[in-house]
């Protein structure tokens, strides 16, 4: 069934789907010389969804947006600033978030539970609420419908990252065309002090807020949530998804084909974006994808993926273009979940081509050259089958790099 | 009661303890130029002990091992190469552990069954028996007491490590020295497809079998267990103890006053032997503790301890000499422990002084200069207060540095 859905990917962000804008603003909060708020506003009341960080550290505005996903009737807009965390700062930090939806409701007219904020920046500083205050009247004035702002909005929430991400699909439900985009910053792993994953998605999609809930908490489990690089376990970690049901599609309010179609184009939202960000990892070179196959549970190979995708041995060999098998192995064995070492097959695959490194355990008599060739490519996979049942899972991280560290030992500043 | 133990540290290692000698040889098994291959012999049979690693994929001298010390009545000698870790071999790596025995065996005059094995360096490649039955001859010629012969079979036994690794101490049980040595090898890490940390512990006390092995399985939770890097994980992690019990204590059978001033002892060879290795761990440029206390629970304490010294963004700012709390607290905070990030004080300790940085989760007042010449020591200590109880737990790791993604991003030569 869902094999007959077809998604489209169109230019765009957070503001692809109708009614929905942006704005960027340089508020001077703690980066000087560049955008650093962005808002996502729709003209109308959306429903809202979000996952948020499991870490038991949760920032202020985790706190608030929790809060307001839970218990508000609807959601219009999204505050966001980069620079400055609101993490690990009290009660005064927690009390910023509702100065800031206080602001934000009084300047767009919207109710004070109907405002999100996020942030992402150094942890431990408290935000410059003066500055913060003037960047949502810039907001205001800068906020207004197509691409141009949706990008400008990607930009001004970036940190450490290196390039701006945002992708919006299609796919027609109920014989309407709906919209689905969004845009995200993190580089996976936490800039020095600085917090991170941000996500935000934008939908016209009409939805009941239960099923978009559903939709979004497993959709994560594939997506968000399969990215090594500690992009589960920062203080900040958020994604918002907004639906403003302006596609006039009939609202999905049960788990029928068009609730398929829209998790399927959901998916290839996230998938795309949390790709960007593993791709985007600090100091990384290449984009290190891990397909489990043939594993007897989904939880498997789960496990087994996250276990080679995180391990810094693999990850150093990926940047060293060098088909170090036995750390992949490794990996796997330490990761607890069960198998059999003398079963697995192991090939590596890339643009340049696909190869079989291991067959039941043993290394078969493959070209060192071709390997290194297949793992020079910016993105390359690694596939093992472990013979097992027919479960798989992909993880995506990326290499782990002289710049990583030169990123991260760099004094705060 | 365990408080008046008084244990001495004396020079030597594997050898300190009556009736031990050692050996090292130059099989040229895949070094060349320098001793690869390494003996502990005992006079008299030995009580032996022994724990391993806990990944599913087992090198085949573990396997042996595992075998010898659960069912062998003695056992009277190890033999060790360096080069290749004989993991990964299938069957033919599991009959050249026999066959290994064997020749020890029949060269050194004991059963096979009181012959250990131990292996570390590449994984995937076969022994060349030849070279390896060879180095068994030169082992037998060489052999011998004294710390010299000690010191060599540790420097043997080395793949990236940077120093020998060794010590040894005295402790009086029931009117008698008892001595107790050891060596290790292995930077935690992993080499470039190069494998283990191994330890050997050699000690003239009389003690049953079954309380030494006790003594072993409960010490390593708070020693070699407790270094962070993936020391726990590799194919080929092992510990072994010998116990010849020739000092002539009587023989410990019970959990007595003497079997607890023996635990000790073998807790200080331990705990030197682990901390040596996390310092050493690749590329570091500095030792790095961990101590949670105030803990609810021992296993909150480790949870939260191993934790902190394993992440890599901690570990960046350790090698920065920068006091990141924030890195410290996320990471307790995605660690799986409970508690309340407010209750939490932090410290940094050295040789140049003791500095508190956060009281309450909240960062107090303090000087980033004094905290970065508290950082620039080659030993420092992060000291976490989580203010809930009274357990607490050390963990041992190291900086993460360039030279740590360079050996391992390196193709493997």
């Amino acid at each position: 069934m869902s094999e007959a859905v077809r998604i489209q990917t169109i230019d765009g962000g957070v503001t692809a789907a109708k009614g929905f804008e942006a704005a960027s603003a340089a508020a001077g909060i703690k980066y000087q010389g560049r955008d650093d708020m962005a808002l996502i506003y729709s003209e109308t009341p959306c429903r809202a969804a979000g996952t948020f960080t499991t870490n038991v550290v949760k920032a202020a505005p985790v706190k608030w947006d929790q809060k307001i996903v839970a218990e508000s009737p609807y959601v219009q807009a999204v505050v966001v600033n980069s620079g400055i965390a609101n993490a690990c700062t009290g009660a005064e930090g927690y009390g910023y978030c509702e100065e800031t939806a206080e602001e934000a409701a009084r300047v767009l007219g919207v109710p004070e539970n109907a405002v999100l904020v996020a942030s992402t920046g150094v942890i431990g500083m408290q935000l410059p609420m003066d500055r913060l205050k003037k960047g949502i009247s810039l907001l205001r004035e800068a906020k207004g419908a197509g691409a141009e702002k949706g990008t400008a909005a990607a930009k001004a929430i970036m940190t450490t990252d290196t390039v701006h991400k945002e992708i919006a699909v299609q796919v027609e439900l109920g014989g309407r065309i709906v919209t689905i985009g969004g845009m995200c910053k993190g580089s996976g792993m936490i800039h020095p002090n600085m917090c991170t994953m941000l996500a935000f998605v934008t939908t016209d999609a009409a939805i009941s807020r239960e099923l978009l809930q559903r939709a979004v908490s497993a959709d994560v489990k594939d997506t968000f949530n399969m990215i090594s690089v500690d992009g589960d376990t920062s203080t900040n970690d958020t994604l918002l998804v907004l639906a403003n049901g302006l596609a006039g599609n009939p609202e999905i309010t049960e788990e029928d084909e068009d609730y398929r179609a829209f998790a399927k184009a959901l998916s290839e939202v996230n998938t795309c974006l949390a790709k960007k960000m593993a791709g985007d990892g600090e100091g990384a070179t290449a984009l290190f994808e891990v397909k489990i196959i043939g594993a007897k549970t989904k939880e498997q190979a789960v496990t087994l993926s996250k276990s080679v995708v995180t391990s810094s041995l693999v990850k150093a060999a990926i940047y060293g273009h060098d088909a170090n098998w036995g750390r992949i192995l490794c990996a796997m064995g330490y990761s607890g979940a069960q198998f059999d070492p003398e079963k697995v097959d192991l090939f590596f695959e890339s643009a340049a081509g696909r190869i079989q490194i291991i067959e039941n355990g043993v290394a078969v008599d493959y070209s060192e050259e071709e390997a290194t060739r297949i793992l020079s490519e910016p993105e390359v996979t690694a596939i093992a089958d472990v013979k097992l049942g027919t479960e798989s899972a992909t993880a995506w991280g990326c290499d782990l790099t002289y710049d990583y560290v030169k990123i991260n030992a760099d004094y705060r500043s």
